[in-house]
């Protein structure tokens, strides 16, 4: 058995009351959502600054080292440590990270509603990441499911009903929710999740993964790169997120709340079992 | 005069069919937004790739060189040339980028949906920035005027009506419309309303910034950067975008639709107009 990381539970306020001024020329308080800066140095050298809600900072350390392909096993990492007081998570790998520089050298900014960074040559590992069979009855999702799943995202309690502002993303097993993580960016939202995923050992391919953020070219990949074959979003989708989910072969739902969704592609994956027809107009 | 740079017009189709299926199992076609690689080179060598809707390529390399403040004056620039076939754009300095590698050399990935990028040392240099005084009357706001603001947004034609999954940002002077920009990532869109300014020499002091995106620090810090002390959002706000703008005394309305808005801070630039009192509760 590999060892496991040493994480610390640095965990902070998720939403801030804030004195604001209204239409009705009234001034009352309402909150929103914390946003901190949290530098991460590996084995002391810096290595990015992400901004976070701040809800499980070590697991979204965890997960950005992942996603970005800069640590392999989570046996070579040895500690991560977070302090609000310095903003800092502190990671101490057990052997070091080999070629540091050529693997955080190259940059795409990506969508998202930010310039999103994505190190390394992720584009170019599209090929090697292995989803599912869509024959693979463990990777198939049936409509009612789908409900179930919007159904348990409709009552799960969040900073975003409180505060608004914030991304959720989360993690099925068929209808039955894992994990539920926010964040200020939806990709530490993701990051967050796929570094849960990690830590637990918990494999991707039976798994469906929802976010409220669109399906844009960033959250097909991450979701590839955790194995999980279908997305659904409460949002739509851009064309560079349908192509690279076309070409994985992974099935994406957009547009999801109550009984409504768009099927993207991946209808194979699909069981459909339609709602009637809309009545005819009078 | 300075020599104004040489751009193409290399504009391309905004949005793309797809087909796809519904909750009543019916296929049908909808448009998604177009989204494409756009992988800028700065005297042959590559800067960075950006994720575009492709409505304002040159304007968008503009705004980003200034916006990361590679290049300093409009004159550096010789040309842009952007050519789809091979989702490029060329930027040619006249005489070099100083200090090239150190300026890409750091990252700070923000909120967004993303982990944006920012170059350099954009936290440092907010000291730097010139903003209006709070009793400039040419940098105030009215609530009739930022009423007449969104109405004007209401009824834009736009991308996002005919196919969602964009983010919209636009200029405004008082309540007429200067330029709309949309793009499939908010900092885009931003930065191609940059590069519009500065190609005409379009001054900040008495404009209006509208986004249909939150109000985060990588928003309030580019506009900042515009010298546009009001910024109006139809999404909500996070805290660090607060912050900065109450550090840089700007104004920022947000939920802002219709008749409705809340102001977050830099209530001493608006004018206040209140709305007749809600009727209290039979």
């Amino acid at each position: 058995m590999n060892p496991t990381p040493r994480l610390t539970s640095a965990s902070a306020p998720l939403v801030q009351d804030v004195s604001v001024v209204d239409e009705y020329g009234a001034r009352r308080i309402i909150s929103i959502p914390a946003e901190r800066a949290l530098t991460v140095f590996v084995d002391k050298r810096e290595l990015v600054t992400l901004m976070t809600l701040g809800a499980a900072p070590e697991l979204l350390v965890l997960g950005y080292l992942r996603n970005q392909r800069l640590v392999e096993s989570l046996a070579d990492i040895d500690s991560i440590t977070v302090d609000w007081d310095v903003n800092a998570a502190a990671v101490k790998t057990r052997a070091g990270i080999e070629r540091f520089d050529e693997k955080t050298a190259k940059r795409i900014v990506t969508t998202g509603c930010g310039q999103g960074t994505v190190f390394g040559d992720l584009m170019n590992e599209l090929d090697t990441l292995h989803l599912p069979r869509v024959d693979d009855p463990r990777s198939r999702l049936s409509q009612a499911t789908l409900y179930g799943l919007l159904n348990a995202m409709r009552v799960q309690e969040s900073t975003y009903k409180s505060s608004g502002s914030v991304h959720g993303c989360a993690l099925f097993c068929q209808d039955q929710l894992l994990t539920f993580v926010e964040d200020v960016g939806r990709h530490n939202a993701i990051d967050t999740i796929a570094g849960w995923m990690w830590l637990h050992g918990v494999q991707g391919a039976d798994k469906i993964f929802y976010t409220t953020g669109r399906l844009t070219s960033e959250m097909v990949i991450k979701s590839a790169q955790m194995s999980v074959p279908i997305v659904v979003s409460r949002s739509g989708i851009t064309q560079m997120g349908l192509e690279l989910a076309q070409r994985l072969r992974m099935a994406l739902f957009g547009r999801a709340t109550n009984r409504h969704f768009i099927c993207y592609c991946g209808f194979e994956r699909f069981d459909a079992q339609p709602e009637p027809a809309r009545p005819a107009p009078v």
